[in-house]
């Protein structure tokens, strides 16, 4: 935990993060990893659980919100329209998006006997950034023993590892080593605890953009770097995937309300949203589940009047805003495609005039 | 082209349609499939070419308009920002989205050594029903190989198939036997010819519901049937998807008001849009296209003015009624999965009062 | 009532009507007219109380679908945004939109002092047709007066007057005269009695497009009126407003779902959404209120499950088609500006082979 | 010009204002306001004129975004649906929506004799925030002809006066004065000089959240005024507009592309957009317009490629974080109702180490 935005005295926003200072603060989730990085081959899988039961049978309520469209996920449509989630979450590189739609599919049949039998289809979750600076995409080398792999770890359940892991292994934020990142805030609302997650994977940004706390950071940096390593690419072509979950209890309708701020938190850390970066939001929560089948008609929910949304709201931009420091900060420097190499910020801040912890 | 609609002396609407009244009067599109058709598997893949140049370096203008977002397509998300299609459409069975993205993205590679290399990535546009009552969706067949052939077959060319083939080879419509169907209409915009088609994948519908030409058949052929076949779902779990071409200079807005009128089309032949039916509309224009790379920032278009706009909806409302009991006229009666039989609409046409011409 | 549809036999769909077949048999409901009918002035107000108490305090979850934006609609974006209702619903003319929203803003001013005070502001909801052929909209005779009679007329309550009356005294309908019009379905989900009405001001359509019960008679009245009168537009400039109010407790996203069926009742009537007619549906629920302040952060609902709306649906497409043909049947003959006459449809059902029941 | 931010040496992001650093940078537009400041009345209307011509015959293509929908602006539904403006903007404090529609809908009664006649009706644009801290908003007291006062100083052109003029007069900002701002950011795409300004009606935000270029300065003024003035409001319910103009030629997809990058400029000043905040972008190109009534079914226009977008993307960010910060520098302190009093930022900017040029 030690090597993350805190532990170099950087603590985004007003409000308290959770004990784990981690999307795993909000309870029942699970996270796992499944990593490649052996020379041109650096990427990988992370699945995100947001109900560590069989989901197809108890769904999460959920929403997304697309920030920038230019993005290749799958089954935000059906999540749309139903507001739930029925399949674990995969995130992963652009041109596996189709492997990991068929190892959810097969994961889903295996748990599921009805599925084609009795009751419909599954609607598949994935969402991917393309990491084809330091990854070879050209050769697609996941498998669908990845993504039941990266499931059953995230089953496991335990705390989510954050950096060159996983999905993000790949990953470039800020023309640095972007990845997985995570943070998260704890508040009350009328006498109950609330825990808001954010895990982020961070694909995107021109370094002269980064800012940290608000501090321009990268403009100083990309100064100080400009004779050692020259500006890699012409235009951004990134992408960042966003995921919140909490344990409020809130409709899909406030789910969306809750995803559309990721503009915000992204903002925070200087982006002004590139038009070529796939940018997406999904946000669940995990306070009630809705049967594939339900007992009755009619369901009993509890929900949070939106007279009490801004302390949500605002946690969401603190966390997304950490968990994006987060990721590049847990990332180690990566070589791999042709020999690029994405530095870990984690190498400046020192330099920048952070200085950590122990 | 005998076993159509118009042979059976229906003729929704009042506007004229095309030479081939199909989605191929819309000129320089291709439509390929392959079918599977043995035993407990009934199901295939279509592939529509929108440009039969390289699609990926000269995108077709397009939009998307969820009618009822209970769907697991892929590529929608860019497709709407970007507001264009740069690989060819696939339409398949709903489990084999996956496979059909990875069988376009290597495609796509193949085409584009510059893609993950010089360049970003690329969008596959996978569009798909729920075919399981004729087919063992529990077992999905199709494999990337399917998906290069339904491509060569439509790059070269040729008329539209309809009926049980490709993708439509297992559904059903209106609990009779779905497929693949289309229509066109031709009509003059200010002295020039405009070509509006459409091409339906159809997998939705009670029987009581169906209506052709507004008469409601379906009840009566309800009444008929209901010594014979008991009514065979409970609730009704199917999908349509509709293909909307033109040759008419429409931008991004302006094929999403056109896509925007499927819904008049479905209820044209007495769909309500029921809850667990995706029921998706693309439309796109061939009148000019996108460059991957432009050589000039600035790129010099004709557009119809908006005024202009009502016999172009007209006429997507049109054909897509008729490409709608095309599907279903065109297709045989297929019998699949466990026994299940799903019966061709012409078996009982004579029955309800329709003659062929010949 | 018996200058309805069903007073001539026509019964669209196969659901049961409400013991009213009009929306206030979804209880709780209030409508009022206010009419202005003389000479060059054909017009008026139409209000719509979702609930008769104090709706700023006690707000009703709703939901809106915009068919064709060609409209000036106000109170839209908060609706979607908070899914909620907190005035009464106004129907007017085209031009009188802001007249409505300023006398909403008096009526809610004198109803609730801590607006601007303890509160913030009111989102007025109204929602209009330009009734330009009959009604000289270059002179907005409505005054904020009328919207309070009209409202007061609603807190009154009883039954809803169809027809010219309100804000349908000058409106048009396939050429002939539109105006006011409402119809109902009821039936049981899990135990449960559900009312759904539909409640149209109907202003759109070409005579020939006209259907009854999928009956083309719009065609055949256009060959038998085309000695009589000459078709009097070019182009449809038209526009229709449909208000779908239910006792099922449904949240906003499924009322969202409810109302975007709303483009399948028009087409069962012959639409083929024009492009110049602004169409838009609301619809919300009384099964419970959303309180301005509430008492515990939290609230409790109850709601129907996903998987039961395929029969809200069918209600909502029937009560569509039977209050669109309501609102012209119960329409007379209008002359108005510039001696325009719009017939009564009920003119010519005898002509076109419709009898009378008594 | 002096009090704005650059004459205190802040000059948010790293592209180049325009020479007038204002939205009139765009040629062809015309701002005029119209204030009210007597006692609890402080308010108006601040008209612009996105085309001088007659804009109904000739409007200009357009997209809205909508942050966060809690407004009552009047005017998005049409706009979204045919991309265009056909009337000036109003901004104006939120109870005057109505007002400000009826005197759009009587200016253009009284250009175009032909509304209601020969053509249709017309889509008046209003924007409002709710300036009920400063001014008594239950005393509606703006008229018809304010709204034709600040329609003609508008088509006389000129500068956009910044701070507590026009609508801007009651708003507040942060919990300081805010009002109307303005920036520009001026540069090159592929020869041609591109311009890109916007304006800003600012009225959201918590004091503790206030960022000027990164710096959380509302921290550090939050604990400095926490003595002198209690907090004034326990929640948010403010609101912001965003006006974005350019002469880049964009279509209104790419002007929706432009539009959402709004809330990156928003919380570049620290917002983390609060729930009962109103904000609402609406971004239109000068650089074509299109015809009410074409000449020809078909018109020609020129657009930029998407790949050329992210220049006036960083652009739109980086005018609206400078602009929001203008509105409150430029804005003297107004004591309003009952008292009330905002005070100026630029009393702050001193104490808070930042030097005025001269």
């Amino acid at each position: 935990m030690s090597m993350l935005a805190r532990g170099w005295g950087i603590c985004p926003g007003r409000l308290q993060p959770g004990p784990l200072n981690s999307i795993a603060d909000v309870g029942g989730i699970g996270i796992g990893h499944v990593t490649y990085c052996k020379g041109d081959i650096q990427t990988g899988v992370t699945a995100l659980l947001p109900y560590r039961g069989n989901i197809f049978r108890q769904k999460v309520p959920a929403a997304c919100h697309v920030i920038n469209g230019f993005g290749k996920s799958a089954g935000l449509i059906q999540l749309t329209e139903l507001g739930s989630i029925e399949t674990p979450i995969i995130l992963t590189s652009t041109l596996n998006v189709g492997t990991a739609f068929q190892g959810l599919v097969e994961h889903a049949l295996r748990e599921n006997p009805e599925i084609g039998r009795s009751t419909g289809t599954v609607n598949p979750l994935v969402l991917e950034c393309n990491d084809g600076f330091l990854n070879d995409i050209r050769r697609p080398v996941l498998q669908k023993a990845d993504i039941f792999r990266a499931v059953e770890a995230a089953a496991a359940g335990g705390t989510c590892a954050e950096g060159a892991v996983g999905a993000g292994r790949g990953m470039s934020c800020y023309e640095l080593k972007g990845g997985i990142g995570s943070a998260s805030r704890t508040f009350t609302i009328d006498g109950r605890t609330i825990n808001l997650g954010a895990l982020v994977l961070t694909n995107y940004g021109r370094l002269p953009d980064l800012r940290i706390g608000g501090d321009p950071v990268g403009k100083r940096l990309a100064a100080l770097l400009s004779d050692k390593q020259g500006t890699t690419e012409q235009r951004e072509q990134g992408s960042v995937i966003v995921l919140l979950a909490t344990d409020a209890p809130l409709d899909s309708r406030q789910l969306l309300r809750l995803a559309r701020r990721g503009e915000a938190g992204l903002a925070r850390c200087g982006s002004f949203i590139a038009g070529g970066s796939g940018e997406i939001v999904v946000a669940f929560s995990t306070a009630y589940t809705i049967p594939h089948i339900p007992e009755s008609a009619y369901i009993d929910c509890r929900f949070l009047h939106d007279d009490y949304l801004d302390t949500p709201f605002l946690a969401a931009v603190e966390a997304i805003e950490e968990a994006v420091l987060n990721s590049m900060i847990a990332s180690e420097t990566v070589t791999g495609r042709g020999g690029n190499t994405r530095h870990s910020l984690s190498e400046y801040l020192a330099g920048l005039g952070y200085s950590h912890s122990e």
